[in-house]
């Protein structure tokens, strides 16, 4: 009995949007993708499991850079098109470039003068792992 | 010169997933689309304007509801294929069931027993707006 899975509305390449969201600060981490493989794998470990649309393939978040995300909660929006984890995320880390959260641009400035600002520091040396 | 609009990674439907999160609060209220007019449209008048898949046209967020979500802050992600916003959700309400976030399904239990859980009441009367 998977119905709960079955709940989600898939996309038609078999994913779903998911939100990474950190459980102490409540500042949002990342956005990555979920097939059925992986949100089941995320509800059974309780550390999120991802898909990655780039490779192809499962993505255990931390697995070469050790930035695992704990997920306290995971949450489906009115439409079953998104999820929603909590996360503690360990290293502090959620982003492939070493950053906190993957978040880091922000649009400043209006008209012909706006641009995306980085505004969030390295906090980690993003050539000593691949993922996020 | 909309350079900021073209650093987006608009996926082939020419659209990007754009969270909206309470800036007081901090809770995730809802993901929705964005296409470039979406975009350009909420960074000009500072108040969310989305793309309904379902009906196909934009959606200016509160348009029948009154639930206006003033935009604080609008940030892209590390690999510019999504965006956030950080707003002022005018009535409290961002779910178009009337409920203040739409991620108000939590999963609870375990393996056969795991299933979606609503966790949140309606503040609102839905039949009352079309959108959230």
């Amino acid at each position: 009995m998977n119905d709960w899975i079955e709940s989600v509305a898939w996309n038609a390449d078999g994913l779903v949007p998911a939100l990474a969201q950190d459980a102490k600060s409540g500042e949002v981490l990342m956005l990555a993708w979920m097939n059925r493989e992986a949100l089941t794998k995320t509800a059974e470990s309780r550390e999120a499991v991802y898909w990655s649309r780039s490779r192809g393939k499962l993505w255990k978040k931390g697995e070469t850079s050790g930035h695992v995300q704990r997920v306290l909660e995971i949450r489906l929006d009115c439409d079953a098109d998104a999820v929603l984890l909590r996360v503690e995320s360990v290293a502090g880390i959620a982003c492939h470039t070493g950053r906190r959260r993957c978040f880091f641009n922000r649009l400043e400035g209006e008209g012909s003068e706006a641009r995306w600002v980085e505004t969030d520091p390295e906090l980690a040396d993003p050539s000593t792992f691949r993922d996020g």
